[in-house]
């Protein structure tokens, strides 16, 4: 049995259609995916362009959703009862969506959530583990890596198991295609931040370090926080699709919070500025937030973060770049005491800072990938509840610029790498 | 009028005690001190040593502790009353402790508790404002950065008014000296690691990052999380006094929310290393704390955390010493999604890291200086509960080695610097 899959060859910019065999079976606890729908991803780049310093011919691609057609021997026996759920419950034909890595879901790592970094984990799309922008896909450790949209049972949330059902009777393959990587990439940043001992003080409301202990006897010596002193000042560097995620994240988590803000949102291409600021047209509409939220080229919001805080600095930065310049950008626009999250993929160069930059600004980093599967949960709340944004495609407001066939493979890496289109969707069937 | 003062010289380790004039009000919002002790820290050594790029000769010292004598017109005041409590209520007469830096109380940077950035902010014992190596000090913006040991009504405290006077009967001024800045230092580096997002797994008992968020419906796909994921793993490099508050603070914060742990302190210098054992001892003694604790050299630190962890690493470290083979040995100990906090004074060399080490490891990093004056009401907490330690001078457990005059200056500069005594208090007038 052979299959279409998008493949890359040595040394770049070389994608070809190909014939390859239809993966199958190769662990009890594997599973094959019939892909319905793979994305291409920013990161994808980083091999695309021989950057990576990758030389195996694989198929591409670590973004997608499908059903699952085959399992291994270790599913639905006795033996699977102490494992994660889904060892147990997964099924053929139940429709599935994949972190970008696999991850086993049951060693130390993983139990703490930290499923990114499982050592069973390999990315999707790379010289370790074929990729999912093929027809059909091996999943290992599927038990513990794919996410079962067919059983909303096997995942928590702040929504019932009803509630859950009826979400998902209006969500397209297109939508939920976004948990796979961009959209909780996108809330691991903002929950960082938002969640960062240096950033408490303007979430709570109450000083450093009073913000962390229940209230203390008598008057202290502290004037009180004003107003202002409680208006978070956040810098987005990059909106690609997970840097505008991490934005419609953020603006989430300070609507529940009642957090007021100042949000600059920065990139230096205009298409990617456009789709931000119709983003947010979009959820100012809706009635989310309280705060001034703007799309500035880099210039232009160094001026806008100077004037906003009188050249002290945002609250937080969130990097969602991947290079030198932008966590350059990060530490200038910080405050003193402030957070920088940076979840961009970095490469081989040095960090560009000095030790006494670091202790002078007592600035914060936080660096890495995201661990999506521990992130789904979330996520998936937040992908119903922003359907306005998530639910289109090709729209002013929509994330996915377009659905395109097979044949449109190599192209569309070419547009892509060159930001002449946004995020690319492939059917494999079509 | 003329006083003793202990004076460096460029261009380095020259260090004379000298007849200066007393200072004078310069400020409305100045007072002046007659300091009854004051401490040499690790952070003088900086200057000392002429790694600093100093040239000014200038009188020494970050921590003292004394007595109100002089106060400049804006105190007690009516325009005085929406200012920072001291501003109206400090007293000739007043017994007062100083942090390290000066802050001005009323600030943005202030109000929000990020006092050792405070933009009026000052280091005593540098080019920019005398020390207190002295017989007196002139303390600037008095109102905001001094802390009234005289009027514990003027600070927030997990005790009541009646408990901290109790208190204060007890505690000796090279005990409260403590305050200047090493004991709310390692707070603060405990309090960083604590509350860091990537620990809140190990603290709270849940997967990241549902730590964050009220419990959700539905079991979800993890395995629960069992005892061995709950207990934190800590490396402490740097075993100075700093780093042995550190570990108090840590210790102190881990029985208060009972989670277990193991810790490792790790320091080249067998004396430091059997300091902080004698105070180890003298805490467990005293029925602090659930877990492992030891205190050993470099390359046996790494084999201890390779053998508690398999090779995972430590969930947080804290770097205690400011120079980059402690930074890189920190990113050794460091588990994959862990927290580095570094309160070390660091210099011009580049971090020792790329953006490539810092992604694939999910690390972070804190960097900077404690906001002493914000961290004082949960310092003097833990400095009254903690006597055993920090109430005695010259015992194994005493984090204080001796109290020497003014004529022993040179000398306990020299025998500090070499490693030969630890922690040197200056009395002023013996």
């Amino acid at each position: 049995m052979f299959q279409k899959a998008i493949r890359w060859h040595p040394p770049s910019y070389d994608i070809r259609v190909e014939s390859v065999p239809v993966p199958q079976i190769q662990h009890p606890d594997d599973a094959i995916v019939k892909v319905t729908l793979a994305a291409l991803c920013g990161s994808d780049l980083h091999i695309y362009r021989g950057h990576a310093g990758v030389e195996k011919v694989h198929t591409c691609g670590h973004e997608f959703i499908g059903e699952v057609v085959s399992l291994g021997s270790n599913y639905g026996v006795d033996s699977a009862k102490g494992r994660p759920t889904l060892y147990y419950h997964l099924k053929v034909g139940d429709r599935v969506v994949s972190p970008f890595t696999v991850n086993c879901g049951e060693c130390s790592v993983c139990r703490l959530g930290y499923t990114g970094r499982c050592p069973e984990g390999l990315l999707f799309g790379s010289p370790s583990l074929e990729g999912g922008q093929a027809q059909y896909v091996r999943v290992p450790k599927a038990g513990g890596t794919l996410f079962n949209l067919s059983d909303p049972s096997t995942w928590s949330s702040s929504m019932s198991k009803d509630e859950k059902e009826q979400a998902l009777i209006g969500l397209t393959d297109s939508s939920l295609l976004m948990l796979a990587d961009i959209l909780p990439t996108g809330v691991f940043a903002a929950l960082q931040a938002i969640n960062h001992p240096k950033v408490a003080p303007v979430i709570t409301g109450r000083p450093w370090p009073l913000c962390f202990s229940p209230p203390l006897e008598g008057p202290g010596n502290e004037v009180r926080l004003n107003a202002e002193d409680k208006v978070l000042t956040v810098a987005i560097i990059g909106l690609g699709p997970v840097g505008v995620c991490a934005a419609i994240s953020m603006l989430d988590a300070l609507a529940i919070r009642q957090v007021p803000f100042r949000i600059v949102g920065i990139d230096p291409v205009e298409a990617r500025r456009e789709k931000m600021k119709a983003v947010y047209t979009t959820i100012v509409q809706a009635g989310e937030g309280t705060g001034e939220f703007v799309v500035l080229s880099i210039e232009e919001a160094r001026e806008k973060v100077e004037d906003w805080t009188g050249g002290v600095g945002c609250t937080t930065v969130l990097e969602v770049v991947g290079n030198t310049s932008a966590l350059s950008l990060a530490y200038d626009l910080v405050r003193a005491f402030g957070a920088v999250v940076s979840v961009g993929v970095h490469g081989a160069l040095p960090l560009p800072f000095t030790g006494r930059q670091c202790y002078n600004k007592n600035v914060s980093f936080d660096f890495g990938r995201c661990p999506a599967r521990a992130m789904f949960p979330l996520a998936f709340d937040l992908l119903v509840k922003r359907q306005d944004v998530f639910g289109g495609i090709g729209e002013p407001a929509s994330l996915i610029d377009r659905v395109v066939d097979f044949t449109e493979a190599a192209e569309s890496y070419r547009a892509f790498d060159k930001g002449e289109v946004g995020k690319v969707i492939f059917d494999p069937w079509k």
